[in-house]
């Protein structure tokens, strides 16, 4: 069990590798930017953060609108994801390109990707400058998901779809195998006694 | 491709599920909080956001060290991980009841966890208070690697050994197949003709 030591780095792993929606179709042309720097930040109430670099071609459209849709990709659609975190909105209309189909959200104008199965809507409360990266952080005011993927108990069900798309130091993933629902280490075996 | 709306929720997934060590040993006793609200937030310097409620056992550690540490599981390690998530610090000791290795940190008094493959030192360089959770973004400062985890070549491969543990709508996953590295979509085949 011994260890290296290395500087700091972003080894945080599994994150989200998500398509973020941004501008309005009018003033802001709608755009798609890839992002792995997000993450829940609060439960209630409900809220994101993405971050992202000043010199990116959306960050403009968000600082102005404060306002951006999470849309949350397939594995089956990592290269997608792929390029959309390669090019630059400045020379590319993204959504055209891959034949995807921009709707504006239902509480934002900010685009959602109808093909990707869960998207959120977000309204941004506090951007925090933190060197390389601006952190926006937001309310998800909103959340739609596509028909196909809401079982008959009304549940959403990414798994049996072959869920959703994982990033890990530089390489995308899908989800393997669920090894247990929250608080399966505590869960009562079924007929077992219960000790009072 | 119809939608169903929904309010607004914490749906963003995979996200990670990781075991925070708070404490120093001393007047703060080394604890583990299990945190999936967790996500890189920027690249330079590199920072780390996890978000704690304050009613959490680990809250008065956090907010008076101002250091923590993130210890990334293996998929294997999901029962510990869970358990650690479910119970307070305030009743056990959790690294004793689970048999796992503490050892201060080369940069914060926090406690890694040794059995982790891979842990991430971090110093609170900010805490913003958001609603039901404190999101505390922090410097890392520090990383350490298992040395079985290291390849020849000297990088991290933690996919030969399973892969880490990921969390996506209440249930825990290991990663599956890779699909490609960062800008796989552009890359040139071998044997391409090169177009300049």
């Amino acid at each position: 069990m011994s260890k290296v030591i290395w500087l700091g780095s972003t080894q945080l792993a599994p994150v989200p590798a998500v398509l973020a929606g941004t501008g309005n179709g009018k003033d802001f042309k709608n755009n798609l930017i890839t992002i792995a720097w997000a993450g829940i930040v609060c439960s209630t109430p409900p809220m994101i953060s993405i971050s992202v670099r000043p010199e990116r071609y959306s960050y403009e459209a968000l600082v102005k609108l404060r306002e951006f849709t999470v849309n949350i990709p397939l594995a089956s659609q990592a290269a997608t994801v792929d390029w959309c975190g390669v090019v630059s909105g400045a020379d590319h209309d993204k959504f055209a390109e891959k034949n995807l189909t921009a709707v504006q959200g239902s509480k934002v104008a900010a685009p959602l990707v109808m093909e990707c199965p869960l998207n959120l809507e977000c309204k941004v409360r506090e951007i925090v400058k933190l060197g390389s990266h601006d952190m926006f952080i937001a309310e998800i005011v909103a959340v739609q998901v596509s028909e196909e993927f809401i079982d008959s108990s009304g549940r959403l069900d990414l798994e049996r779809c072959g869920g959703v798309l994982a990033y890990a130091h530089g390489h995308y993933f899908n989800l393997g195998k669920c090894i247990g629902h929250f608080g399966f280490s505590v869960r009562k075996k079924a007929g077992s006694v219960i000790r009072k």
